[in-house]
């Protein structure tokens, strides 16, 4: 039996699947902050070039993809799709279960699907320079990868806690020829505020967003990139799912369930959303199972509400599920999944139970990264090791009922650059966290008042 | 144009190839250090399997790999080729760059490669546990791997100093199941002795191989393993170019040069001899060249004399290009290519003149690794840019003449576990290394008295 199922370079999808185009209902629409009229792309383009506003926008069902983000695709997709034999083995069951891996990427993860078509389109436009944020690293090292592919310019604000605690991903984006600030910096007038009132400042996601953006604001010749949440970037991911339609076609099988780390949602839309028109349109029945982390339940005990996209408030308002845009999560390992909210089309489809979620603890998470790692081979990102989790339960649960199901997921990243979070984990360091429901409610309180008549 | 040359599972070969059988002169017997007579299978049964032994004397052309290590091999393989044309455009060459890809194993190098099958025969014959030494720990985590795949214990002593100062690879052996000892330890006779005479060593690799024979040698459950140098080790590696040729002949082509880093041999080796064979038996003129850093430059400047493996002198003499086993090169990054000897089997063919050598210097190799990282998107192994510097020489060359030659190079790891090294580089703080011809003749001096009359 086949452990890999591999395609060659011509089955890399042509166009991108844009699921807008198949909700029964609509995403409502973003809001300008301050007139709380929907959004246009008028309030957009500042800080984005019209080929990504074009489709942010879009309800078309398919968009084509590029020649040239193709060719660069060509450098690590398709990526393989695994049947975890070694897994299923280990927990004797009789669900079948597959994984597609995207940790094969240049910068190990799922991001650089859309940081290529990001850096192209402003490329296209005339765009020099591009800006972000970056926490851990994860968003700014496959972004720095993408410009360097088009000789742009890659600017990068990581928050000064990450940039001075973990260097290495920093050095990473600096091999790829990207600039990588601490911040807050000097280099903006938002830093530097801060830096003046409080010079030792371990800084904040929320505060690197308006540096990276002020620096967009104000050059022509700039703009500024996001790694999640926005329509266009779980657009760019759905290449994930339409390669696994195909894997799966080729082992002869289709998912019963399809499961996946959620953070802002770009990971959990890639390689679901292609499966959900099957349910949507041709009368497929899978379930879709986003996980995220216990301590930052925004799908399982968030509210869907309007609210910014960034700490800082600077985003259109969004109407998604969120545990308000003040809510800071415990510090747990899995850094990309510690976003307030979720993305407003994974949302809308969460709240027409379309999808389910499910919040899991890290000590389970780790214990399900370190038996995957013995059973497959391969060393999960923490981000990862949520779905890994889940896959285990739903395994476990179809050996209680004696079904077959079949399982897939999607295995975002590895842990090469995350050791320290295992080291942590074998140490006895981590623990499990629970919020208390006051504190959820006091942070909702605080958005009440941006919540449109 | 592909840029990528996938096989299927059922490309992966199904035979090693010995070199051996078609060597014009074969390799000389390795001696008994204490009677200096060829040492045979019962010098090696203390501490290696009969399995492994076998395949170690062996002057057959082709062994059959057993089923159950292939169907650990498709966790990785086939592993994937590239044409690299980010790096051929970024050069201007007339030159076709191909590479094949190690990387994407499970520990992130070729290491795993040997691990599997060595710890395959050791578990058909009943061996309950594995030791092994590491330096950085490339190989210790592909045995933790490989054990980890066949339910054995491993147990692995890492030099003092890499156990303080890169904690990464102690995790990644951790989570792969393995015991991670620093050396020396108070597990061994030999470690004890160390820590009561210096409490505060660093430890050495020297050490650390003493006390993993030890325990191999103390206990009846328990063999030793070693990731390079032995025939056996180099026999595992040659899947590498029989995948090679395959994908080659795929792209319409053969390579004019096959460029790899060569440390104790097996990378270089595992990637030259299926083409070497084509030299030997099929009137094809391919050049091979093995790249050795300037600051461990045994195949440039050392001698073709007997000399232990090891520098606490336990292993049997070994015909070789060597730099004396005491022998100890600068603090490099490139861990893996700081050993004082070429394998038996490479050193032989080098006298022979049917394959080159080739010493760099570490700046010109860090510099064309953060050119690759930019033109193909890999952060390259330290190791591996040694092999992406001589590349990039001969690509020049080629366009100097006008030529439009095919090289092929062996891209043996990624760097994600090493961006402390590209951290130093960017820094400033790597330097070259010039080693005093005095140096060098007073290493070998030393092992003058080891010779046969």
């Amino acid at each position: 039996m086949n452990r890999k199922i591999t395609l060659n370079e011509s089955d890399i999808p042509e166009k991108w699947y844009n699921i807008v185009a198949d909700m029964p209902n609509k995403p409502l629409p973003p809001l300008n902050p301050k007139t709380r009229q929907p959004a246009g792309p008028d309030d957009l383009s500042p800080i984005f070039p019209m080929g990504l506003i074009e489709q942010e926008v879009s309800a078309e069902q398919y968009i084509e993809i590029p020649d040239e983000v193709r060719e660069i695709y060509k450098i690590w997709r398709p990526t393989p799709m695994y049947r975890a034999t070694g897994l299923e083995k280990m927990l004797d069951t009789p669900a079948k279960i597959y994984y597609k891996y995207e940790g094969v990427s240049p910068s190990g993860s799922h991001k650089p699907n859309t940081a290529v078509p990001q850096a192209y389109y402003n490329m296209k436009e005339g765009v020099k320079s591009i800006t972000t944020e970056t926490g851990a690293g994860q968003w700014g090292t496959a972004l720095a990868f993408a410009c360097s592919q088009f000789d742009m310019n890659c600017e990068v604000y990581m928050v000064r806690i990450s940039y001075d605690q973990k260097p290495y991903r920093k050095v990473m984006m600096n091999t790829f020829g990207a600039e990588v600030y601490p911040s807050p910096s000097d280099r903006t007038e938002a830093g530097r505020r801060i830096l003046e009132k409080t010079p030792d400042t371990s800084g904040s996601l929320g505060i690197a967003i308006s540096e990276a953006i002020e620096r967009a604001v104000s050059d022509d010749n700039t703009k500024y990139s996001l790694g999640s949440v926005l329509n266009h970037v779980l657009l760019h991911q759905t290449i994930i799912g339409q390669e696994s339609i195909k894997q799966l076609e080729y082992a002869g099988d289709y998912p019963d369930i399809v499961i996946a780390p959620l953070g802002g949602g770009s990971n959990f839309a890639g390689i679901s959303f292609p499966f959900l028109k099957n349910n949507l349109t041709d009368g497929k029945n899978t379930r879709f199972i986003a996980v995220e982390p216990a301590s930052c339940p925004k799908l399982t005990r968030g509210k869907f509400m309007y609210d910014h996209g960034d700490s800082a408030g600077y985003t259109p308002l969004l109407p998604m599920y969120t545990l308000g845009h003040n809510f800071t999560p415990a510090a747990i390992h899995a850094g990309g999944l510690r976003y307030h909210g979720a993305s407003v089309l994974c949302s809308q489809l969460l709240k027409d139970d379309l999808i389910e979620a499910v919040a899991l603890q890290q000590l389970e998470c780790f214990e399900a990264g370190v038996m995957f790692a013995k059973a497959e081979g391969i060393i999960s990102a923490p981000e990862a090791t949520h779905a890994v989790a889940q896959v285990i339960r739903e395994a476990n649960k179809a050996k209680e009922e004696g079904t077959e199901k079949t399982i897939l997921f999607n295995l975002c990243g590895h842990g090469f650059v995350d050791m320290s979070a295992y080291e942590d984990y074998f140490a006895g360091k981590l623990s499990d966290h629970e919020i208390a429901e006051e504190r959820l409610t006091e942070n909702i309180k605080e958005i009440e008042e941006l919540q449109p008549e």
